[in-house]
């Protein structure tokens, strides 16, 4: 019995008219049906490989992985921009108008939101669990194309998990493209996650995972990573552009690293800092803030104001050092009107870190403020004494020279 | 002639009984032996791939891979924690018992210890070999199931070698997981390498190699990383977590980097220097020190008590600077009792560079120690004057304000 | 209709003799051509996977990719060193005398330079195409193996792109190996790139990019990594060895990052501005400078002296900060005679933060030398004052202590 499966070459049984370009969930389903049927037993479960081939496939069934092990796995990301597409009056002489590649169109007819969903009751946690080199495809957004709305996920991993993997996937045009809850050393490396809502969420709680080496820009309202919860998780060597509500995104999350990514954003609070966040490490990153430049999405934004921080801290012994962040936004759209935009805000906590920072303004802007109630706070060569606005009295300061 | 093989069609010349799921080890040498039969001479020996389906796989025999540009490839790294398995009462409930997808159990009967043995003698050196996207798992320790401790050996690579990789690969319980003997430029990247006594092993020497965005955490016996004699490796963007005598182990290597990780361990010497290393250079990790959290191992340790340093340098003009050390250990838990722990020891060297360090702890701690005779180091921005204590006169300090 | 191409199984229409073996660039030809046939329109355009198993193929005819989407894939980087085999007097015992896997070996007879050559006019652009695990070799150089020179360009991409990848690849004896001019969100990750005159130049101009996770090093008249009018470009997590011209050179461009790179150079301006770049982030990189040390290229050098810096920075706000700069050439090498070598140039420009860096060198040097008309330098624990030289007055520096 194969353990190689191709879904261009599988019919399910009983349902004739059904195939992989017509329903891809339907035949991923039968297939795990069928691996299932095939394992021995409790001792011999090794899972199998899904493979999709160059191509166009609508999905209508949503996908439901309850098995270890299993690989999906296509030949290549695919990716194309639906936002140009959908932003240009005429693509009548276009090559081509879709995403490509192992192409998978989320087309639910099922009611259900995601097209794939990883789950499962009992013991032992799923694992090690790959998804690589397709294309998950949201094609249109409600109810207008630069909404960043449709409800769908692309995949959404629900129960207590270790070892899973993304790797060399596309996403596109879905509200939610990557969720896992419960997360023990995941993997999400080498990916190409854009317009999107949001990327890359861990929700629930999670530990020792990592995002690393990817190509990441989200939707004004979501999120390009979002973390809660999260202990010791990498955010490391990422290309992150925009859009994203927040770039980074971490809600009562401690003892991670963002480090050596770019980011470049069009609102405050590119990193932003939800509920106490402790002993997280922002090293080596380069941050640049800029209005967005799209005119479609001009009149879009996070709601945020520049006071709130291109750097919003919140928490205990944060570190944050060796940044560059380069910071040119015209006065006249600066909100509120008049302001002094701030830099790194540490809105509240102890003992926060911030030095050998270099910061970059086209107008005059505050590198540091603290909030009342902060304490402690160290600043070191980030700024010069004018630079630095601090409403509380504990801290202490070494002006860049 | 095809140079695409697949294990699960292979069959031994001569040997009927013997097929992959009871030896593919055999079934392995079989096929290389067919790829330097059918390569026609010096002037053309691209070699071949060898595809090894989801299945499982028992290897009585030890592969030795002797010809260049050979590459190994499974369809997943199928780690699944065998430590969780064996520590836990009942499971006779559990809907699968062993690591999967393309998964070798490593189980010789040919008297040897490597699963995979690369060597040959004579010129060149064994060029790009790759392993790919299985896993190979040790089965069981001994004599007990925490001891990390079965004299079994991944992939051992004993002659000099040029641009080898081992990617997406999961390595399980084996006393040691992966053993490289004179590399030049080696590639170890996206791996999943865990529950294993060691994992990556540079030995010998070693040069331009790097061991990048990997998972990885050994046990309390051996090393995550070690490299002995080494130039210029790269340790960068990995999650390495517990346990791991050290997590990254260098002796009488010099200039290699350790940036951007993450680090969890249970013991002092997290990052541990045996012999005289020199320029050395540790920029933008994370540690983090707590105690054994896993009941059934809390009885073992790495011997080595809290004076000897989270991070333990020996050795010249190492830099350490922009990492963050989060330390939370019961006082009751410190060795030796009573002690104040140490954070960085300088044990020996001239002119080591410590600077704008963060350090978090939950007791009172030593951020740097200097040990009597160490010359010449710089300690700047890593902790106030009374966490400092230097047993030599040598040495420069700017506290943190 | 099938998406999925062997090389091997292919035949041309109507040229029997052609073969992947005798001209695989006529075969990959044909196979696009067929794609294009196949595709039913505008709607629907996933492209296709060429798969090139291990082997040995000539190219004779340039590839021209003018679809998105399609995947070229072998299965092996199969680097293998031609400068010492062509640097070994004898080699007729040698096991193996060329590179391999699926291994092209660029032998145009059509005129053209290119191997592969991507390019389309018309809207959208190209995006999506990805190039994985195979080998492209230039085969020899003119008019001398050490020459880095026979006009042979591995991959051209011409015309505006997005979202391409270049991945696990080997490229070996091109004088340029990857050229990509007009990039958007390129992905340049984990290949293996040497021995070429230069390795990776975008051109043009191009943003969002990345080029992480690599082996990289360049010839002595070319470039390593060279980006021109590039905006946000990542240069992550590789391990960068001699030689190249430079290392990093960047020509008018902005806010890119160079960080937790390994770089070890045989000549000044290892990393190399040319033109005005700024807000350029230089952080966590370890920089090794020592003399050729490979007697047949010994007589090399890339024109440059010692005066010029190791580190060579034109353009404003450039932050360079917390890297290792280890050098060692012997006095008797430096150039021009007698000078005390430069490891930092702030040639020109406004506002550059150096800071936090160690520097260990054999013979004295300085450290940081600011030419004359660069303004508001900053200049933190980076070196003693005797270390740092200005021609300025127009600077801050505060000294290591």
């Amino acid at each position: 019995m194969s353990t190689v499966y191709d879904v261009t070459r599988w019919t399910i049984p009983g349902r004739p008219g059904v195939n992989a370009n017509n329903d891809i969930g339907a035949v991923i389903n039968s297939i795990i049906a069928d691996v299932k049927a095939s394992q021995p037993g409790q001792v011999s479960k090794p899972g199998a490989v899904i493979y999709i081939p160059p191509g166009d496939y609508s999905l209508k069934t949503r996908v439901v992985i309850d098995i270890s092990y299993l690989q999906i796995k296509g030949s290549g990301h695919g990716f194309a921009s639906l936002s140009i597409r959908y932003n240009t009056a005429d693509t009548s002489g276009w090559h081509e108008l879709s995403p490509g590649a192992s192409h998978i169109k989320v087309e639910n007819t099922d009611g259900n939101a995601e097209a794939f969903l990883v789950t499962r009751s009992g013991a032992p946690r799923l694992a090690a669990i790959e998804f690589r080199d397709f294309c998950i495809d949201g094609v249109s957004f409600t109810p207008n194309q630069n909404s960043y709305r449709n409800g769908k996920i692309g995949i959404r991993i629900a129960s207590d998990n270790d070892a899973l993997k993304v790797a060399g996937m596309g996403f596109v045009y879905l509200e939610r493209a990557l969720v896992n809850n419960g997360a023990d050393a995941f993997n999400v490396t080498d990916n190409f996650i854009a317009e999107c809502g949001s990327c890359v969420e861990l929700t629930g709680a999670s530990q020792a995972s990592k995002i690393t080496n990817n190509l990441i820009g989200a939707g004004f309202v979501g999120f390009s990573i979002f973390a809660e919860n999260t202990e010791g998780l990498l955010v490391q060597g990422n290309n992150i552009f925009p859009r994203g509500r927040s770039m980074v995104h971490l809600k009562t999350s401690n003892r991670c690293s963002i480090t050596g990514n770019r980011f470049q954003g069009f609102y405050p609070g590119m990193i932003d800092f939800e509920g106490v966040n402790k002993e997280n490490l922002i090293v080596g990153n380069h941050f640049r803030r800029v209005p967005e430049g799209f005119p479609p999405l001009q009149g879009y934004n996070n709601g945020k104001d520049d006071l709130y921080g291109v750097i919003h801290l919140l928490g205990d012994n944060n570190m944050f050092s060796g940044n560059l962040i380069s910071f040119d936004v015209p006065a006249s759209a600066v909100t509120p009107a008049g302001a002094t935009p701030t830099m790194v805000l540490v809105a509240g906590g102890d003992a926060n870190f911030i030095s050998n920072n270099h910061v970059v303004t086209n107008i005059a802007t505050n590198h540091v403020v603290l909030d009342a109630g902060t304490t402690n706070t160290k600043i070191l060569d980030s700024g010069t004494a004018e630079q630095v606005v601090a409403y509380s009295a504990s801290y202490a300061l070494r002006p860049t020279p």
